[in-house]
């Protein structure tokens, strides 16, 4: 029987408050099993660029990433935010190391080709090194990624941290019973937007198609749960979406999806 | 036969210079066997703080680390520096992997206490995890250092890069046979200031004394001859102080230290 691996993908608005990020690495620190935590960085880094004097460029919400920008992103996602969290699991005897793709080449990428839009200094991944994951996982050491990757020519890139979380648990899929989680603000997918407890508790393949077909999952659920079903397809086994409370099985309330 | 290991420190200067720092990197990849870095980030961190507004304390070449500059620490040397090198050396085929001490709890410190000076998060080393930095180092992977420890209890602390890298040699002269160097923008140690190629080529306790005596040995020098000499004391089989050319062997001008 393979080992149960836990991939958790939290996003920025938990980072920036100090009270959720404690109960979020609580509830991370007390998931059973092997784990990896992927973390954004969001807002931190729009803040510290507004200090220093340099627009942040969003489109659709996918940041345009200059070379002051990528060195924001560096200093906020792959530093401040990685080691306070790193430091604070540690509190909590989780023995976390921090790492962005750049680190034992974890995460191969390339610089996204301009089309319409020049994004400037984002990744698309090519691929995970599972091996060097699976070998820090066997030293007990619970990786935490921040959502850089780099090229191998020097460049670090600034990645969707939704697509690092599911490559990575890809990668690791055929070596482990992997299950992905996406604790977010909401309480997994919604029926109704204005209503916070409508969750539609399992969705598989025909659901999906439904929901989207009936404009359900709409806006930024769209790539989300896209990145849901890519996993799930290449054997992930399991995706759930939700909020902290799922990780802390204080609640039922949350969204599983299965082919 | 024990294997060889190389600990190498840069100081914060390498790192400001972009051709400097390239030239370091390309001489480091190409030192033979199991290596560690170790660098610094120095007047970058004063140069964001200053841009941030927030006022740059030193005593006697010793940081003040209130909250803001933990955090700007934080970001410059675990962030911005500490991951532009680890991609760089990627780029010249070394697999680095960058850590701070609580990434893998590698480097476990305690605030240092408050005497004359209130030094604010700089910490004290206690211990290294030799049998963690053992592993990475088993599997190629090239541990590179910032200059941050943790207390264990999610405070990360501003640590002297120089005594990070004496105590990580330490740590790792029982399972390995290690150099520690440190490279710097000096040649080595000089007879005369004046005279850049002065260098005292070999200095074992006794030549130490007699330098220590005579105030050859002064100002900034003596503490870092101290952690070589601690260093020395505790197995570390060699240590070599110079610059660049040092690491290229470009140059027999350098210091050697030895019992």
């Amino acid at each position: 029987m393979r080992d149960k691996l836990s991939i958790v993908k939290i996003g920025g608005n938990v980072i920036e408050d100090e009270k959720a990020l404690d109960r979020f690495l609580t509830a991370f620190s007390q998931v059973k099993g092997l784990k990896i935590l992927v973390h954004g960085g969001g807002k931190l880094a729009t803040q510290l660029a507004t200090k220093l004097g340099i627009e942040s460029k969003l489109i659709e919400g996918r940041r345009i990433t200059d070379t002051d920008t990528v060195d924001i992103i560096t200093m906020v996602y792959g530093g401040l935010a990685n080691k306070k969290i790193v430091a604070q699991l540690q509190a909590k005897n989780i023995n976390a190391i921090g790492l962005s793709g750049a680190d034992g080449n974890s995460i191969q990428a390339h610089k996204r080709p301009v089309k319409e839009i020049d994004y400037g200094f984002v990744g698309d991944i090519d691929g995970v090194d599972s091996e060097l994951l699976t070998s820090l996982l066997t030293i007990d050491l619970t990786p935490v990624f921040c959502a850089i990757s780099h090229d191998g020519n020097g460049q670090l890139l600034n990645t969707n941290a939704d697509t690092i979380a599911s490559e990575i648990a890809i990668a690791l899929a055929s070596v482990f019973e992997t299950t992905l989680y996406y604790c977010f603000e909401k309480k997994g997918v919604l029926m109704d937007i204005a209503d916070d407890n409508s969750v539609v508790k399992h969705i598989n393949t025909s659901k999906y198609n439904e929901l989207l077909s009936e404009d359900i999952i709409a806006d930024g659920m769209i790539p989300k749960l896209h990145n849901c079903f890519h996993a799930l397809k290449n054997d992930v086994e399991k995706v759930c979406l939700g909020d902290v409370s799922m990780l802390d099985r204080n609640t039922e309330l949350f969204t599983t999806l299965t082919l």
